[in-house]
């Protein structure tokens, strides 16, 4: 038995929470806030919305939406010139995983010296960060609870996995009213992100029991509310349950760390700047099936938790049960089945290969896995 | 939907953690270290192997041990005198939930003025508390990661409940280890405190998802390892389960909070100094049989986690098997089955009924409780 470390943010979970942003804010000292969004975020009002609670706490605020999805580390370095510039003291982001890494990595550099680059990694943040609150309005990246931000080198045309402790906000701010303005290709995308953060988490080499039920729980609520999350922008009580997917794989990943689909999925984002869920969701089958010799039993549970009945079934079957309840609910969502269709080329597999086995998920995930096996995957994908 | 909050420390879990204690507590700012345990836990070796690894981080600090079961008001004043006086400025709590809920106590009269009986109630702390490190040695109070604090107003003979998030410690540091230094009746005692803490979390008006999944798993891994581990001192794996179920209840019901089996456990502890576990099995099935029209489809949703069959069950059935389940785990660890066993005299009854319905536990119970129902309850489980 190995000694676990597990930590969350402080979280506020419900419909308006979004009003509790700037007393949150206030809580942690802020004075000037920086606010990260997007142009997207901005047109839905989530980011006025946001600025007006932020008013009535009485705090100063700079906003900033030069983000764009896979953010960049030039994006990061202009980001942290102005909040120097605007002297602001705490960084509140509003938006999906892109916004919310961006601000995570601003973060970073408002109180730690040279280029994100350098951050790349595990742990190499030496100085505490500005008070940071985020509020995401996609239930999928889990940024917003997580000791994660990806950010792509845009010379090298990876993703940068940079991950400290220093890196989980101080409160995460949940409002399941903001998932009502995405469309269903975004809703889908972004489930299925989330429904490989639950089941890379969940059968990591770093999992442990704290986090195996969480991962579990989420994989059991997108089962039953990702599917009519897509259906209707207006189902709140579906965007509820997403919402809570959401954060519970969220929790679960940034203690548990991920595996194989995320390490070749950066190498994808990075590379190409593809929708991230997109591109689970298209290598998610085949990392499973690579990786069910090492935990079957694990898939087993899988599948029970994903509502396959199990009973009477031998392993091998129950997990084949696990994995077409995966491929049942991405082809019942219409996400694209090729990596072709995203853009990539089989000159690029080479590449893509040999530095995803360097990315830092590959460490937990439960097969071992060398350049040759990925590139194998990577070629079934196409 | 209401708006729920969440809050856990950073949790570090494993065999050896206590050699973290010292890293722990540099990581806080600590410099004076003020080291609240107890008498048992002294002589099991535990409070010497804490300070071991305190000095090994070259942190000064001050041992004190005067903490009885259920702590006292006027021990708590005691303790925070000597903090003050020996110019500590971190707290760490080594032992059960009484040295933990003293220690916490102790750090709220270091920053904040005046009697500790001044903080009954909720949200009544105004100042930060200097930073506190708490390793639980028994699996059963959630102290460790809880932001309740009972102590025991002497005067008035009644446990108080403190309860703010002040009072969550920055970090729990869970050492499976430790629990192997207890007897049957305290493993079985605090054993059964945690599957309260699981029941009463689960079906408290202030649940949420995220609350509810790990009430649910704290009682499937009760019910699978609370007897082997009161079976045998040396049983270090059902201990580690032990110590994840407790870990989990209490992350649970620091959350969502509790009910009415706690609301009147309270009260005979205050008056009569009862072990808490104890009176807890005793009035569990009582309540549990009050509180069931209030929640029947939960209460089919324990049975299963508790290991029972429900296929096929109405709800009324399966809320009787879960009940049953209850009393067959209190019945097999042979705890007393009347508070007269403990030394209630019918005379108190109406005091502690009356004093019952003003707990702070008493808002979440799921059902409605007159001062006449709990006396009702009372009076059956003599």
């Amino acid at each position: 038995m190995q000694i676990s470390k597990f930590a969350t943010p402080e979280i506020i979970f419900g419909n308006q929470s979004i009003s509790q942003i700037g007393e949150s804010l206030s809580r942690l000292g802020a004075r000037k806030v920086f606010l990260v969004s997007d142009p997207g975020v901005l047109d839905a009002g989530w980011a006025e919305q946001a600025i007006k609670h932020i008013k009535e706490s009485n705090l100063d605020y700079h906003l900033w939406t030069h983000v764009t999805p896979n953010p960049k580390d030039y994006e990061v370095h202009a980001g942290a010139a102005e909040y120097r510039d605007h002297e602001c003291n705490a960084i509140v982001g509003v938006g999906g995983g892109s916004a919310m890494d961006a601000a995570k990595a601003i973060a970073l550099l408002g109180t730690n010296d040279g280029s994100i680059l350098q951050y790349e990694g595990v742990d190499k943040i030496e100085r505490p960060l500005p008070p940071m609150v985020m509020l995401p309005t996609t239930a999928g990246s889990g940024s917003e609870v997580s000791q994660f931000s990806i950010i792509v080198d845009s010379a090298r045309k990876v993703k940068m996995a940079i991950i400290s402790k220093s890196l989980i906000p101080d409160i995460a701010i949940i409002d399941p009213q903001t998932l009502m303005t995405k469309d269903g290709r975004l809703t889908a995308n972004t489930g299925i992100d989330a429904l490989t953060h639950a089941i890379e988490s969940y059968i990591s080499l770093a999992a442990t029991p704290l986090t195996e039920v969480l991962s579990l729980s989420a994989m059991r609520i997108i089962s039953q509310n990702l599917r009519p999350s897509v259906a209707s922008q207006y189902n709140l009580e579906a965007k509820q349950a997403m919402a809570m997917a959401s954060l519970q794989a969220g929790i679960a990943f940034s203690n548990a760390i991920l595996g194989a689909v995320h390490a070749m999925s950066h190498q994808l984002g990075g590379l190409l700047d593809t929708p991230h869920g997109e591109v689970n969701a298209i290598l998610l089958p085949y990392v499973l099936e690579y990786n069910y010799i090492a935990a079957p039993e694990k898939y087993r549970k899988m599948a029970e938790a994903m509502g396959e009945n199990v009973a009477g079934l031998s392993l091998h079957d129950a997990s084949r049960l696990m994995m077409k309840a995966v491929t049942n609910l991405t082809g019942d969502l219409q996400i694209p089945v090729t990596l072709s269709e995203l853009g990539l080329q089989p000159e690029h597999i080479e590449l893509l290969s040999r530095n995803a086995v360097q990315d830092v998920c590959m460490a937990t995930n439960p097969r071992d896995m060398s350049a040759e096996d990925v590139k194998a995957l990577f070629q079934k994908a196409m």
